[in-house]
């Protein structure tokens, strides 16, 4: 019970004007702006985010997106390579950036009175990238090197890159963002530039200043800014190849010799958040919570304290996507105990779930306690930005947004349990092994 | 014996002048041509092919190849819909055309004095195809009521279609032909036009006459109807995604209740024949006979007959591809053996094979009966134009079709069993289950 006395005692702390106003505008060369305020402290967030990510790279030319973002820090026609980050630290800020499959983001924490200047580089960059090939030839190492730390020398990324592109038969989501190795390996100049000049535009971007401002100001300066730049005429909405029906179950299995622990994964395909029709993610959302949240959750109660077969069981809802999400259980059973074994008593608190339902004080317990999560996260502008941004690119509204902590308090028990049938009553699985190289339990 | 006997016997009886001369040309604008003579009837077999296929198509364009093989049949700008074949018939011939991954082809048979009337009506719409919007949703219906026929309908294609998409992480030979009914679904005029207008080019076409013919008249004839014709600009060498490493074992299960007969499948990505380099593939080509090509095979021999646990038992290398193709062992057990068992008999065999080896009476008897089967295929003259079509488009020559029975009679035990250690040592393997529902040996 202490994390949740710790979330109360927060909440409790929490002064009124934590979450600010939110305001929005739309440029006329369509970049659309949200401004959240939040008067705290004299700082700003301000960020730019291209509806573009992973899911949309040319085929064959998986981690272009990603390389790209990287590249974003080299020069332009008015700043050299560098100097972008280097200014943004000369006034005492920070940057950085990030992409997904639905998105590519970038950010900066200044003070406040230095918004125009943010405003006036990122604008820059927009339209303005300057690429020198030998740039190019070096970041190209750097992703590569980037993919050998963070995913070919880890065993568990390497098996969810797995599991998802076995997962995903036909959408892109299969692709990893860092991308494939031997396609980035065939990353080029061009390519960077075919996929810059097509998608980073003001009518595929988000503006997002969270902070200490008026949003009058921000308008006014968006207008100086942003307000000039050239949009990429016939540009729709994204459309990716989708999903055929999920017939058939699958399984992946992984071995490798530096595997600490051994565990199994069991992925569905999952409804994502849509926007004016949150209900069925909400439902998701709670059902994992209750599944495999936390420590009160079935998962973890059942089979890591009762019982004792588990070091770590837990559920997952990835619903904030663009396009269908996934719904995951994973186990690591206690050493002696096989993947099998562990996959059955997955299994078995599925079938234990559908059965007993869940009692109202515990749903409520959840529902606060998802709430309380949210609440929390919130309370950092630079984690409140973020949440919009993602929630943005992913086809969300800022209705959406602000609607979502009632579409939570208004799922009922019933909806948790329709969806739990929904999702688990028939349907497809793909089913991941992660094992350790001559072990003898798989 | 009996097989053996009547293929020797026929060997015996075929006259030499069976296969004919091989002539080759090209014409300015870039079209391939290939002859072969066959005077022993007064017919001709007059084919064109593009080296495009449904590996091929844009992302999220499913089936498109395979759709515009079918539009191909409406009219052009000189020819109203069907009366291509129309004037085919009335000359007493008949004509079809196929689609695959590698390539789409078109053929008719008719009576060598009609070679040239063939040429002007290929010429006319490999270029001047003339699209009605209605006659395009018609034949959308058709290709749909095919999938039904074909795919839907029946749980062994559904299956293939599945360990396909498995097996393919990165390459579109993932993707299913006849295309993912969902995307059949939204095929459109301007995409097939799209996909016609840059693949349909006599720089991107090999025409193949075989039959009664003079190679300098067909050339003559070639140059008057196809020469004409503008190539596409820029069409270079197909450049497919291509796969990453293969790190994690898959399976794939698809039950269904009208499977008459289940059975289990276990695939390998394998090498494909390459041109000047086809060492390699008749290695495997050696060996999927060895081990599963027929009823002296090991696995026909111990499986089927000595310890009666199959049905059927089979090996399959499929390397006639313009990329990676795959090797794969087919089990059907007998009623009451599970599916699992019969994976581990397979298993059983490759372990048997591995360590046994091949005896040089039983190795020299394959290849004969391979070369007697090849012979056998090249005495019908279209099936002998229809291999030099899958192989030039597979990116084969016609130096690598006629140096291939060298290439197979030079294959060694030595060189099969160190293909075997290749393909079966390590590696990744996609095992496919198919089921009847509510069966409880799955």
């Amino acid at each position: 019970m202490s994390r949740l006395i710790g979330i109360l005692a927060l909440l409790w702390t929490l002064p009124a004007w934590a979450v600010g106003e939110v305001t929005e505008f739309t440029l006329d060369n369509g970049m659309q702006a949200v401004v959240i305020e939040d008067h705290r402290s004299p700082a700003v967030v301000h960020m730019v985010w291209y509806r573009v990510g992973a899911a949309d790279e040319p085929p064959g030319q998986s981690g272009i997106a990603h390389f790209l973002e990287h590249l974003m820090f080299k020069g332009t026609d008015t700043l050299e390579a560098g100097e972008f980050s280097r200014i943004v630290e000369a006034n005492g800020g920070s940057d950085n950036a990030f992409t997904s499959w639905d998105y590519t983001g970038y950010i900066q924490r200044v003070a406040s009175d230095r918004l125009g200047l943010m405003m006036e580089m990122e604008a820059d960059r927009m339209r303005g990238l300057a690429l020198d090939p030998d740039d190019v030839t070096t970041e190209r190492s750097v992703i590569l090197e980037e993919r050998a730390q963070r995913t070919d020398s880890s065993p568990g990324s390497l098996f969810n890159e797995q599991v998802r592109a076995s997962l995903y038969l036909n959408h892109p989501y299969r692709i990893p963002v860092i991308g494939w190795r031997h396609e980035m390996e065939g990353l080029t100049r061009e390519m960077a530039l075919d996929f810059y000049q097509r998608y980073y535009a003001p009518n595929n971007a988000i503006l997002i200043v969270a902070g200490d401002v008026d949003p009058a100001e921000v308008e006014a300066l968006a207008n100086q800014y942003y307000g000039p730049l050239e949009p990429t005429p016939g540009l729709g909405p994204r459309v990716r190849p989708a999903e055929p029906p999920q017939i058939a179950d699958r399984t992946v299995t992984y071995s490798d010799p530096t595997v600490a622990r051994p565990y199994v994964s069991i992925t569905r395909l999952a409804p994502e958040r849509d926007p004016g029709a949150q209900e069925e993610a909400a439902a998701l959302t709670l059902l994992a919570e209750l599944l495999g949240g936390g420590q009160t959750s079935l998962l973890s109660r059942v089979l890591q304290t009762e019982e004792q077969v588990s070091l770590f069981a837990g559920a997952y809802y990835d619903g904030l996507n663009y396009d269908d999400g996934s719904f995951t259980l994973v186990n690591v059973p206690v050493p002696g105990r096989s993947l099998e074994e562990a996959e059955v008593d997955l299994e078995r608190m599925i079938a234990r779930f559908l059965e007993e339902g869940v009692d109202a004080e515990q749903f409520e317990r959840v529902k606060f306690l998802y709430e309380a999560g949210e609440i929390y996260a919130q309370d950092d502008v630079a984690g409140l930005a973020r949440s919009y941004g993602v929630a943005l690119t992913s086809g969300l509204t800022v209705e959406d947004i602000e609607a979502w902590p009632d579409v939570i308090a208004a799922t009922t028990i019933e909806d948790v349990m329709a969806a739990a049938h929904r999702m688990f009553d028939d349907g497809v699985t793909v089913t991941g092994y992660l094992t350790r190289t001559e072990e003898t339990t798989q």
